[in-house]
């Protein structure tokens, strides 16, 4: 496994498996308990970020190669390149813990999102399977060493990755 | 003056005077002639970048401290923080020139952009007035040593920067 500066989590499933909904649910549950938290998304397709008119999308279209944008409480980055998921982890200084989206064969440790729709196939290797979130937790008994959590069980899955990742001292 | 890296060129103007069409085309222009170009926003508003809907969106609005995605075109970054002008200066390595809108009183090379609008005033301190763009530059003769340009006159402001700031070479 990669090893980096702070704790790297990843979230993967077939499409339709509702990981985008278990990171969510993720997020606002570790925010409540104080962590700050990064998410890295993998985009297949290509993604719009931008909005039609706005300055800095007029600048993207203009050809900028990276577009930078900052108010008093927020700020924003548009680059007309891709980056690695190594370089934006590396740009995670702000955060507790940085949850991954998509890199399917990325070699960190993963969650895997399973549903009824793709058979309860695992979609990452055993290798780097960290726990199972599903919505049928009896597929996977007699599997040893594998914790498995419903996908509405949002405390356990936090627990979870506090356990292993975090502090485990915030509240 | 601060020093950076790399040539920072900021665009000073009143609201209404024009300076982002001013800076959509240098963009384009310098693109054209082989430069790559960031730019960098201060919003005084709270800007709007996401899309409704979109994971991203979602991730964000769950209380992720930053979001990234990157497609294999492309990719974004946005943080629930600001970022200061040097910060994201700083970040900047992919470009040959980085060109700024706002910060009034940042400590860095500007040119103004004025109309009749406000009366030709110019917007920043003489001290760092590099040059100015305008639709009538006969408000400004007389004065010795500010190169005034037309709005429309993309080709000179553009030539100007180059002849500043950039190597000069590269068409």
């Amino acid at each position: 496994m990669s090893t980096f500066l702070r704790p790297v989590l990843g979230f993967s499933g077939y499409s339709g498996s509702g990981k985008t909904t278990i990171i969510e649910k993720t997020i606002k549950r570790l925010k409540n308990l104080g962590y700050r938290v990064a998410v890295i998304k993998h985009d297949v397709h290509d993604f719009e970020m931008d909005k039609e008119g706005k300055d800095t999308f007029r600048f993207s279209e203009a050809g900028a190669d990276e577009v930078f944008i900052s108010s008093g409480e927020k700020s924003a980055r548009i680059s007309s390149f891709p980056r690695t998921m190594e370089e934006m982890i590396s740009e995670c200084g702000h955060a507790d813990i940085v949850l991954i989206e998509g890199y399917k064969y990325a070699d960190i440790r993963k969650i895997a999102v399973t549903s009824e729709k793709s058979g309860y196939d695992l979609p990452c290797s055993e290798d780097s399977l960290e726990a199972v979130v599903t919505d049928d937790i009896s597929q996977y008994q007699g599997r040893a060493g594998i914790p498995v959590f419903y996908r509405n069980d949002v405390e356990g899955i936090t627990g979870f990755i506090r356990e292993r990742y975090l502090d485990n001292g915030k509240d």
